[in-house]
């Protein structure tokens, strides 16, 4: 089967979002007008305190002020994860968080029991500001590893935010959580449910250190729709393992990915379990995750071209080794970066994956063009091909021997920029 | 343990060669003051046949005169290995071979059965040009994978060059196997045995998709010492594990890797099992094999540092893991081309190799300078590590809880040059 194959979105969106065919926006959703604005029950806001070299803000605070909010969690399964991280899993009351402190321009990861006791502190400050307890607060940072944090200019921040909560406070809160990101990463939506229109928004941060496993480097996702804990927890899970876990940057898991969903259910519209209102909602929260997920991808810091690797095949894990291995290739994605056909690559990164299986008849397209049947070159329109390559979005399809699994992974290119940004980044 | 109380080598070499504290050259060894001369009873060419866009010369045949020549051979685990690797390991006999053929510029892999049929061609070219049996001729290619090989360019180029083989012909080989190569990687040294002097040459190439797994991407070894087959099989074995299989380019497994000993025992001095001579030999080759694979390193399609990490702990394969996950970090392999002393990225790549075993307790020095101990950052100063890391090899020591198992990983930087030659390697 050809990449041409595949279903194609119809973007959808105007204004350019929305516009990947990987990611479609569901006929029943529509991109907000007023992208600032949260759901009804949610204020935020960010503040410059100081801990980012270039004066830009770094501490956000969002907050929900329903008392029956629901939430759900979902973090790195990094052995090294941040003392935030570690915090937030064991000290919150996850199905219920009505709060989230997040600073940028320092990791909080890498500076054990001293760390843990700084985020404590953050916790406590922005449970102060929010007026919840502290259990209700989730504690997120991005930035260097290893560098020890200072709590008192993140609660500095949160004295100066605390008055500056809004509701159209969607974009301050975005660029408090963002570090080397080129561009911002949120949405807003109406969702036309059965049962009446929700809203849905989300703020997302990521460009390096990206291949989420269980979450993303970090994503806030609320809705004004009402849901119980159980229904919120399903619905992140699901959507996750369909956007944050299958993208790729860099391959490189981060300490501190953290996503999280709230829900005030301020809209009166309930989404029970197993009804349409369910589904439909779940068609646009996974949407809207795989549009940030892709946008992740296409900063990739200073990627210029994004690509989606669909490996099939009997196997699963194989077919989910070669997918990993074909994304995660510094050689694929240099050739991605120079729109370089150079597909031997491809066939060499799934040899690699599948150890020990020589000959192995691997099959593979690009773009609709077949150019690989069984392990053997077969003839192919080179000038197409090149031409199709150039492109900003590129489809590799993988045939492995079997039927019966698929998988795809969404990745960046590896270009000059990448190097530029990352043999610098620290000093 | 710090990086600094590492054994350090006395490099040992005026002309340059073995400089390293990482390969020092032993004592009874010393490099030839002619090393073009290959070991006794072995000649060899090189032409330039055309596949080749630059013109330079891109075959080769190495042979070995001696009816009692014995040999070993290590090959790539891909699951896609290229043809001459599945025909060479099918239909040679891997202990008596005589003749060694190789091209660069086309890889001659995923071209199936008529790859196959080419190589084949190889083959019975070369064993007439060597006067050798077909089951005695290696066959290895080097280059763009994916483009058909014309054995006949191949056959071409062998009649040219059958009558140049010569003794001095070292030099001319290894150029007949560079691809991207920015420099020659071969030695020539002679080592004094208790049972007399023998010659011990090798050459070698491999600048990207270097992540070798029993073999390197091709190297090429000759001595005129006399050896069992199971000898020459147990030495090669165990020193191109403790190289080869110890370095990473860029993490990517090639479809071609092979290493191949060919002893032809014209010096009369019999390697006999578990002598004093077969140790001596053996410390000469692991001498002999860690500089070659530390030249591919430094090569590394424009690396300018070369890292060496070395991880302990009481976890065998979390050693090898997580040693693996540093070596191959884009960011890490950024920070190190830098000069960036940026170790909370070598946290994080450990981090991700051992998944769910947060909060892990990891120790991290790099050259001596301990920064973090127990997974927390802990003081040292800035400048000194500054000036540290921007030295040409930096070694990071990497401490994980337990005891008993260590292994090691040298690797190259990834910077501008590897950008620029890849994605710019086929068009």
């Amino acid at each position: 089967m050809s990449a041409r194959q595949e279903s194609q979105g119809s973007g959808g969106d105007a204004a350019g979002a929305f516009d990947s065919r990987w990611a479609p926006l569901p006929a029943h959703a529509r991109t907000a007008s007023d992208p600032d604005v949260l759901p009804a029950g949610f204020r935020a806001a960010g503040a410059a305190a100081g801990l980012k070299a270039s004066g830009k803000t770094d501490v956000g605070l969002l907050v929900c002020d329903s008392e029956q909010a629901t939430s759900a969690a979902r973090f790195t399964r990094s052995g090294t994860a941040a003392a935030p991280v570690l915090l937030t899993r064991e000290r919150c009351s996850l199905g219920a968080l009505r709060a989230v402190v997040v600073n940028s321009g320092n990791a909080n990861a890498a500076t054990g029991a001293q760390g843990y006791q700084e985020a404590a502190r953050m916790q406590g400050a922005a449970a102060a500001a929010a007026g919840v307890g502290e259990d209700r607060v989730a504690v997120c940072s991005t930035g260097v590893i290893g560098v020890p944090l200072d709590g008192s200019v993140v609660v500095k921040g949160l004295a100066a935010l605390r008055g500056e909560l809004r509701r159209d406070g969607a974009g301050d809160f975005q660029q408090a959580i963002l570090t080397t990101d080129l561009f911002e990463k949120r949405a807003a939506l109406d969702v036309e449910l059965p049962s009446g229109v929700v809203r849905l928004t989300a703020q997302c941060k990521g460009a390096g250190m990206i291949q989420p496993s269980f979450a993303t480097m970090l994503c806030f996702v609320q809705t004004d729709a009402a849901m119980s804990a159980q229904t919120a927890d399903l619905l992140l899970g699901v959507t996750v393992k369909r956007s944050f876990d299958r993208i790729s940057v860099d391959g490189q898991l981060s300490t501190n990915d953290t996503a999280i969903l709230m829900a005030s259910g301020a809209s009166g519209v309930l989404v029970e379990p197993e009804s349409e209102d369910e589904e439909r909602f779940g068609e646009a929260l996974d949407a809207l995750l795989r549009h940030l997920a892709l946008l992740i991808v296409r900063d990739g810091e200073g990627s210029v071209r994004v690509g989606r690797v669909v490996v099939r095949g009997g196997h699963g894990p194989n077919v989910e080794r070669a997918a990993r291995a074909v994304a995660n290739s510094p050689l694929v994605k240099c050739a991605l970066n120079g729109g370089d056909p150079n597909w031997g690559r491809i066939v060499q990164a799934v040899g690699m994956a599948l150890a020990d299986t020589a000959p192995l008849p691997v099959d593979v397209a690009i773009e609709g063009v077949q150019v690989c049947v069984a392990g053997q070159v077969v003839p192919y329109d080179e000038s197409d091909l090149a031409r199709r390559v150039a492109r900003e979005e590129v489809e590799l399809v993988v045939g492995l021997p079997g039927d019966g699994f698929e998988t795809e992974v969404l990745f960046s290119d590896l270009g000059h920029e990448y190097v530029r940004i990352n043999a610098e980044y620290k000093t």
